[in-house]
């Protein structure tokens, strides 16, 4: 990073199904909490950058940067950005370089997400957008499906069983239940998760993160300091189609983005205390877990079965425990990452976001210290 | 700006009708154009930054910024940006953060939409994205309704006769004609432009601009010099809902936008040769010269009168002439500029392009110097 650039606040709605509340609801409450935790003035906001997938299919609204700047009097410039499940971090990647560019002192990020008042076939139809049009989605393919595939293909070459997969969402629940702000806040044991409907073999019910809607909201500052700052803000890419990838157990963008990211903050991955990373589907974690260096190829699981005092894994509930309101999720990861280390008193953490199935990975970096 | 950012190289698909091409290979086509006029390496580029509107909503197809950057052998970062019809302008902006934020030291930028493949109902209602799906669209209202009320409304306040508004159309065609890439090169008369079928009282047919499939991509670098530099990036924005304006016959984006840009570029409208602005219908174009500058309130339509030597105004052919493909045009206008500037040996143009009805504006000042 080119200077120091604090996170200053953090302000998120109730993760869940809010048909009362429309897509402009959420924004307008995320932004408002972020607001004030920042302790800020509106006013202070130079620009504001807001992550959004599905604004356009879902709720027939495109131009939310428009639509987000006309709730502050002064109406700062805006605009958005998408990297599908990804656009929650790509907006604080963009709200970065807008700082670092010296274009603005303070920056409001938004993700948000509006996904419940479709029907399921409708929403998914929309999430394949995520995926390639032209070789992927003709197959018949949705993400469940994607990485129903990819389950099968590690159950195959790792031996992962059913019932060591069931762990990973366990493992989420009962994260999500200490979370004021989780879509699920119940228990569910392993052999609930094997027990649940199947979805898209070996994919059950409770292998998936849900539909959900939510928005989440964060101030970035050059001058309004605090004891949080961005370290590393990292984006990667991949083919979309997995059909153009020469292994569908690793993902390389995942790989490439952490890296470059460690290296931009320079730091190791034994420095990080706090992960949260990007749980789509069970088997997603585990992968990402090995893509990033914390455990071998294969072993992934072993982080769910042997915790660790010093590391944690998607203490928020992840993707799975506090659903997965798609632009949204990016922005919450980073603000779950500073509540840890604010609780735990250690250093560094990192939050791992990616779209689709890993075609655009984004990683960031936060330092607490505590002397701002 | 921080230092010197350098239009590098420039290349475009002809707009029109590309029953045969897909939205990838359009994006493909401009992107390998401009690599070439550049004369850069392709592993040159260190990040990707595209404009899109409606990936989604006509091509099932998001996560642009990935499916752009496997196009290249070593796979930059890239991101989608969106403001409706400002998309491709929006682009240019943040690949303008990430330069002077020294994230990159070359960005490619591209602007994209294929839009001819839905039927013309479906892309109306896609394009209302760009408006107040909460205020405005539920009352049936399209974008050639929306300014088809600010048409009224302006013949009202200053006058302007049926007649007066064809020559708009006219000229933007007349100028088309010596443009290879535009999707009308038929030159039309005013009377041709009045008797052509009603759209939206007081619009006709050949007041609109058209559907339109294209893409256009630009090279901006820090290191690969040229005679054509950017000198200001600048967004505004306003509400989404007409309704909550306090006038429609004047836009406080294109006011905004246009002002900060030349105090950005540290110049006045006098010294600006060439001007590319947002005429998406026959109207916009007067009001946004009005709200530029160029003329008082009520009478831009002098400067389609009455030709000036020194100053010209879409001499592309514009949205009208070219085509509108929403998220390329923004990319497309600035490298008109760089052409205009080119031939005439002058030394400030400026584009202005805006989304929706003006909800986002996006102006960029362009200086060529002949001794880069």
């Amino acid at each position: 990073m080119i200077g120091d650039i604090f996170l200053t606040g953090c302000g998120q709605t109730k993760f869940g199904e809010w048909w009362q509340k429309s897509l402009r609801d959420l924004i307008e409450e995320a932004m408002s909490a972020a607001i004030a935790d920042a302790k800020i003035s509106p006013i202070d906001i130079d620009a504001i950058v807001i992550g959004n997938m599905l604004g356009e299919a879902l709720s027939g609204q495109a131009q939310l940067g428009a639509l987000t700047s006309a709730m502050l009097p002064h109406r700062p410039p805006a605009l958005r950005v998408e990297a599908a499940c990804a656009s929650g971090s790509i907006a604080v990647h963009t709200a970065c370089a807008l700082l670092e560019s010296k274009r603005a002192e303070t920056v409001l990020v938004i993700g948000a997400e509006k996904m419940t008042d479709a029907d399921p076939s409708g929403v998914a139809a929309a999430l394949m957008g995520a995926g390639d049009s032209e070789h992927d989605t003709p197959s018949g393919l949705t993400f469940p499906g994607i990485f129903g595939l990819i389950a099968t293909r590690y159950m195959h070459e790792y031996g992962l069983t059913r019932e060591d997969l069931s762990l990973v969402s366990a493992r989420h629940h009962e994260n999500a239940a200490s979370n004021p702000f989780a879509q699920f806040r119940n228990a569910v044991t392993p052999q609930a998760v094997s027990d649940s409907s199947l979805i898209a073999d070996p994919l059950r019910l409770l292998d998936c993160s849900p539909i959900t809607d939510g928005a989440c909201a964060m101030i970035l500052s050059r001058t309004h300091r605090s004891s949080m700052s961005l370290r590393a803000s990292q984006i990667a890419t991949d083919s979309l189609s997995l059909t153009q990838r020469p292994t569908i157990t690793s993902f390389a963008s995942t790989r490439d983005a952490f890296s470059r990211a460690c290296e931009e903050a320079e730091i190791t991955r034994e420095d990080i205390a706090h992960l949260e990373l990007h749980d789509c589907f069970s088997i997603a974690a585990l992968i990402n877990l090995e893509d990033m260096g914390f455990a071998d190829p294969g072993t992934g699981i072993r982080l769910y079965q042997n915790r660790s005092a010093d590391f944690s894994v998607n203490q928020s509930g992840g993707l799975k425990g506090c659903g997965h309101p798609v632009g949204a999720t990016g922005v919450k990861q980073i603000c779950d990452i500073a509540k840890q280390l604010k609780a735990s008193k250690q250093q560094y953490g990192a939050a791992h976001n990616f779209g689709g199935a890993g075609a655009t990975c984004c990683v960031h970096i936060l330092e607490h210290t505590t002397n701002p």
